[in-house]
């Protein structure tokens, strides 16, 4: 196994004035292509990274360098590296021109320290700055030197960098299938995937609405019958191709069939109306939600009859189909959800924390309703997750399929 | 000047599976206590760290070392430490009764090594957790031990290590101001520090809803005047003493009065629905709300006058008036507050981004609306500037304060 080592050079970091973006992104990919991460370090402007360089270079492996290439004093980088290696720096005629072409009049001085790189080293080009970047080295150690700022590093590791590894270690670029997965903790994904595809490469990256999930290795028919699989026990909806957003599914939906939408909330408070909402033009599709956090509320805003709050009460199926349904009936929506259920971190009306029922309303189909205890603790987790159920449940609903099914299936997990 | 390092230690970080969250806190903290950070490292958990501790205990400083404490086999940093220094582990008896305490019948096997520390060395308190730190060393070079996790970690480096360090360097606990910003952005903020306050240190930590402000040095009545000064530019309630969320400020209003409350969103779409539901127990004053994010919704589910809309717009004072006052009536909430205006990207009904009506409503004193106009760009930055504002103006209103002085101030910044 290769091993790797990065070093981030930036006084701004070391002071604490900016948070370090480049170590989990260099990390992660890296561990991906089965290198070893030995570490990284995060150094200030003032040449401290010698002696960390020269203990490096001592080693096997690649050692990536991030920041210290600009034009200015404290940027030694470029220099260190060649006299680490024992080159000289000279001019890179391609960089000059590229200097020459970005800068325009502004060309000459401490700029032209741009173009110079390693004797024997290639460039990197810079799409998003001015400072290209460079790599080179021996057989045994190989370094990569690239600009500081994210927005320059990142599409240039993507890019270059990680073309330029797989090439230098030989491996082949791979098929790789991206899917989304929704309100499924990522420790119960992750066992099984190993679970179904124990042959298989599985990578996940947890966000806050969503994981998406990469399988690569194997043939592409073992792949995509261990997500089958998956999907068999998860539940349908729940692991989907591509990646994307449970809101972006339904957005998307709603413009090709061009339908507006409403929703009552309560347990979620609000989190699905600040979704829906978020995107510009979003006021195309969506009409406006109510919060209705107490029974009154729901009775005064959403006409749930009163009967069905205190004989029901407010957790039940039954409340959330007249939630649903009153809500629609109030915007003029063409659908319409609602979620109703116990946030936590107490139990309500002797509901358990996660359980959450949900409604859906059409003008086509009428309106249903469902109940689903979900897996999960903490409430922001709950009020998150049951914003994501209720945009795949309407998604499904709009479309036809059959709900009630949907949801219980996903019932046991 | 005195020198610092931070080790980092989890192979969690080194795969890149999540982000360190302790390099920026560290660096920042001990550069503000006049400390030279030579840099920080993450190491995977293999031992790894053993060479790069025993090449730092050769050189004067502060070691601080996070992460590899827990009980499982990975976790190596106190071996480690106790064998650079050669020292012993020795059992900490405290530490042996804490866990006791904390752990109850779980007490035992692999557990009792979180008790155990390098010999002549102090343990530091962990509330949130079951590993203490511990901290140790000679005159010359100081090793700090904190557990990894960010929650247990943070608050013993703010509660012990700050105050361990100031003790070791002899710098005087120093008076400090702490205030909450709201509703400017950071380089504004700065700007009127350095005017306004030139001889003294101000520090900024830019949150999603806030900025925390710190003034230190000069006498007690120098930063007091700086500030009130800064206030007199930004306005009534934009920089308000202790360090508080405004939704916070506006909650501990309502508990105190025992009031209730509900709002009508429109450009917001959600967003202080979401904050004013987002704590447990958030059910006893927050009844319920209404984003009404189509004119439809505006006239079906808050009561505004259809003539309102159409002479005066959605984005008006008088649209703001009947949308509080509206969904005050229809949840039966004492107070109310409404926000209607353009979060962009493009202009609406002829107003520019950033121009929001406010309206607050109450049983006391009836209704009033203002207009304000946002100096932000950016979507979700105008979602939750003109939610903030909302809660410090319902505040206001609450308290019987004049909200069209206040906002009037507020217009030109």
């Amino acid at each position: 196994m290769t091993n790797a080592s990065l070093i981030i050079i930036g006084t701004e970091l070391t002071r604490g004035i900016i948070q370090d973006k480049h170590s989990q992104l260099v990390s992660r990919e890296l561990t991906n292509l089965g290198i070893h991460m030995k570490g990284s370090v995060v150094l200030p402007d003032d040449g401290s990274v010698e002696p960390v360089l020269e203990s490096l270079v001592k080693e096997d492996g690649i050692i990536i360098v991030t920041g210290g290439l600009g034009p200015t004093q404290d940027d030694l980088t470029r220099t260190i590296i060649a006299e680490t290696f024992g080159k000289k720096l000279v001019e890179d005629p391609e960089s000059i021109e590229f200097l020459k072409r970005k800068l325009g009049e502004r060309f000459g001085g401490s700029n032209i320290k741009q173009a110079y790189i390693p004797e024997g080293f290639s460039t990197i080009p810079n799409e998003n700055g001015t400072a290209p970047g460079f790599y080179g080295g021996t057989d045994k150690v190989k370094v990569i030197a690239l600009p500081g700022p994210p927005r320059e590093m990142e599409p240039m590791f993507h890019s270059y960098v990680i073309p330029l590894i797989r090439k230098w270690l030989d491996i082949p670029e791979e098929e790789r299938d991206e899917y989304s997965s929704f309100i499924t903790g990522e420790s119960r994904l992750e066992d099984l995937c190993e679970k179904y595809g124990p042959g298989l490469t599985w990578g996940t990256r947890f966000q806050d609405y969503r994981i998406s999930l990469y399988v690569s290795g194997g043939k592409k028919e073992e792949r995509d019958e261990a997500v089958r699989k998956i999907i068999g026990e998860v539940g349908e909806y729940r692991i989907i191709p591509g990646d994307f957003e449970a809101i972006d599914i339904l957005r998307e939906t709603l413009r090709e069939k061009g339908l507006t939408i409403s929703c009552a909330e309560s347990c979620s408070g609000g989190v699905a109306s600040d979704l829906l909402s978020e995107k510009p033009g979003s006021s195309e599709y969506f009409l406006g939600s109510v919060v209705s956090y107490s029974p009154s509320a729901k009775i005064g805003l959403l006409s749930v009859p009163e009967k069905v709050v205190e004989e029901k009460g407010t957790i039940s199926e039954e409340c959330a189909y007249y939630m649903a349904e009153g809500v629609r009936k109030a915007t003029g929506s063409d659908v319409a959800f609602s979620i109703t259920g116990v946030a936590g971190p107490d139990e309500s009306e002797g509901k358990k924390v996660g359980t959450v029922a949900f409604g859906f309303s059409s003008k086509e189909r009428g309106t249903c309703s469902v109940m689903i205890k979900l897996s999960t603790w903490g409430r922001l987790s709950i009020r998150r997750r049951a914003s994501v159920a209720a945009f795949l449940l309407t998604d499904a609903y709009i479309k036809g399929m059959d709900i009630e099914k949907i949801a219980k299936e996903w019932l046991w997990i």
